[in-house]
């Protein structure tokens, strides 16, 4: 199948370029490199320098003979966004390309502008260049399990039955984001549903937890071909974060009581997720939505297991309580359904000890370039406009 | 109290500010007439022409000395509305600065683009205008009850409760648009939610169905002081439509089986539900959703309303079924719950057969300017890229 990758330079996106293309698939990555933009913005470093898409696909096409077609561009552009759907004609789109930081989209206002014209943007873009150019297209889109917040109800997959005086229909499940950032992600379902049933888009919406890890088996084949690995406050996720304070000898930061509960996934799960959902596209009108995790842990239990491992590893690892920079409850009832990726063929990497400590090790060779300063959180919740 | 009214110009806005300004208000209007602008790119033209925002308010100042302050400016524009905040620091905003035509938002791409730049981008510039300037200032907004959709449950004011497997939480009301334009007013809902939540935004969202009337109080102080009054398949809504095509000697056209179902109300009541909103403040944090409209009727009891009163008045008056252009139940389940503004003070005008004559004999002096055929539906749901 012809595969268009919207923000392929990313974390994810790049892998899951070289996961579909030696699947078979024929892949195009398009990226404008915001994010890289946006760490220098705010002073950010990953934890080692990659390539641009450029040169990462000519040292996959050297290890592979296989061909991953890169291009540079804006993806809120409708020109740029219409001439690669109209040339391309892909089967399916996978769409990363957008701006992921809640703690960005939370700095002030010209972040959040940021955040929602290039995240609603890209999605409006996409939408219409597909309806111009390829309306069979599926959408495979990364939302967020964000978007539901914390309800004090068991969270479905995407859609609830609500029975009320006597009379019952079936709609989106509530959803109430706890940043800019996941707000915005609420918005693109919005839309993804409105054209959905009125023009007949095929889209399934994965509600992703938060990621770790650092490397896929694609990645591994050459470190030029590893994926851009963030760990500071403004872009590196939870886990991310812990690993890398474990290594530097810092200790972690649990905001607040550390209650926190959420679904995480390795992301060698994103890779299977997407695949899964791109072997069973959604129906025409159909918005499918896919709860994306395969673990529920609280950030308190995340940080005892990385002190626990890294202690073992001789690593000296502590635990720091900050005061929460963020809004949002420390204690809450959380319980949110994740069988449909299952039963599509999910085979789950658990967060073993063994994983934790293989991730502190695959760390550890960067210990010394670490910018402890990075990890603090500087952005509040609370305005300073 | 400083109210400060974005959409000062249209239908609903100009009203409005001469109404909160004879309550004694000091009242500023903005507009940047997108929507006469709109206007003309689609060939629409209202029934009578209306002068600009400066003219009405010299006329307004001659007759009541009283000034309303105008400004002309986009209110997507930071600088524009952060200026107007910083400068005027209101106690309230009432924002109607919206591209308000369902079909219009779904004439194609450049439409649809405008409308969610322009909707989404207004409110979001507004949020920020006054998180930086005005903080403590009540945002009175402008939704629409087609947020709810037809829902096959009742609709209730904002909020649900809803159990679900032996759990309970409270939520927005499921929201499901029937074009872009009121997908748009959903996006702008949960924008103010998060906002509310996070930075203590004091909002009201009024979620209003479609208003019919030509004039108020006010209006009749003198023909320059009249509302910019639509009729087109385009920006006229659905009474206002039959009023002028009973008059014009043209069959009402209804859509498909007519039994759409929605909640109406008479200009006079949209102008009390404001000063309702306004006299009672939401509270710091605090999302007030208010479903303002006054009675529930089918688009075909309502032609056939227009019918018998324009028949007893000899006009005439046939009925015609269309091929329905939009994408909508034809015959739904309805019952939308409208408390809140009545215990609030609201008195209702109820669309008597005196106020349906007396709409038609308002009507009957343009008889002649009619243009019959930007009456006809011209643009379809389904896509036409």
């Amino acid at each position: 199948m012809r595969i268009l990758i919207l923000g392929g330079d990313g974390y994810l996106g790049w892998p899951t370029a070289m996961r579909l293309t030696l699947r078979g698939h024929s892949v195009m990555v398009a990226d404008n490199y915001l994010r890289r933009r946006l760490e220098r913005e705010v002073d950010a470093v990953p934890l080692y320098e990659t390539p641009d898409l450029g040169t990462r696909a000519a040292v996959f096409a050297a290890l592979t003979e296989k061909s991953i077609c890169t291009r540079e561009g804006d993806c809120t552009r409708h020109e740029f966004v219409d001439a690669l759907i109209r040339d391309f004609q892909p089967g399916a789109v996978v769409h990363f390309a957008e701006q992921p930081s809640a703690p960005y989209s939370m700095m002030g206002a010209e972040q959040a502008r940021l955040t929602l014209e290039n995240n609603v943007g890209t999605t409006f873009t996409l939408i219409w260049a597909l309806l111009r150019h390829a309306p069979e297209c599926h959408i495979v889109k990364l939302g967020t399990m964000g978007e539901y917040g914390t309800p004090n109800i068991d969270i479905e997959e995407g859609w609830i039955d609500v029975a009320h005086r006597g009379r019952s229909d079936r709609f989106l499940f509530p959803r109430q984001g706890s940043s800019l950032y996941h707000t915005t992600k609420i918005l693109d379902t919005d839309l993804l549903h409105f054209y959905a049933r009125n023009n007949g888009l095929r889209v399934t919406d994965l509600m992703q937890g938060p990621v770790y890890g650092l490397t896929t088996t694609e990645c591994d084949m050459d470190p030029r071909l590893a994926t851009h690995f963030n760990y500071d406050a403004v872009f590196g996720t939870v886990l991310n974060r812990f690993l890398v304070q474990a290594v530097a000898g810092m200790p972690l930061t649990v905001y607040g009581r550390g209650g926190q509960t959420r679904g995480f996934l390795n992301i060698e799960d994103t890779l299977q997720c997407i695949e899964l959902a791109i072997n069973t596209p959604a129906q025409s009108g159909e918005l499918r939505i896919l709860n994306q995790f395969t673990e529920q842990f609280s950030v308190r239990e995340l940080a005892g297991r990385v002190c626990e491992v890294g202690n073992r590893l001789g690593l000296n690892v502590a635990i720091a309580s900050l005061a929460n920079p963020r809004r949002e409850k420390e204690e809450h009832y959380y319980n949110a359904q994740h069988h449909a990726l299952a039963e599509l063929g999910l085979e789950p990497h658990l967060l073993t000890e063994d994983v934790i400590g293989g991730m502190l090790e695959r760390v550890l060779p960067y210990r010394d370039a670490i910018d402890v300063d990075s990890i603090k959180p500087r952005v509040q919740w609370s305005l300073d406009a």
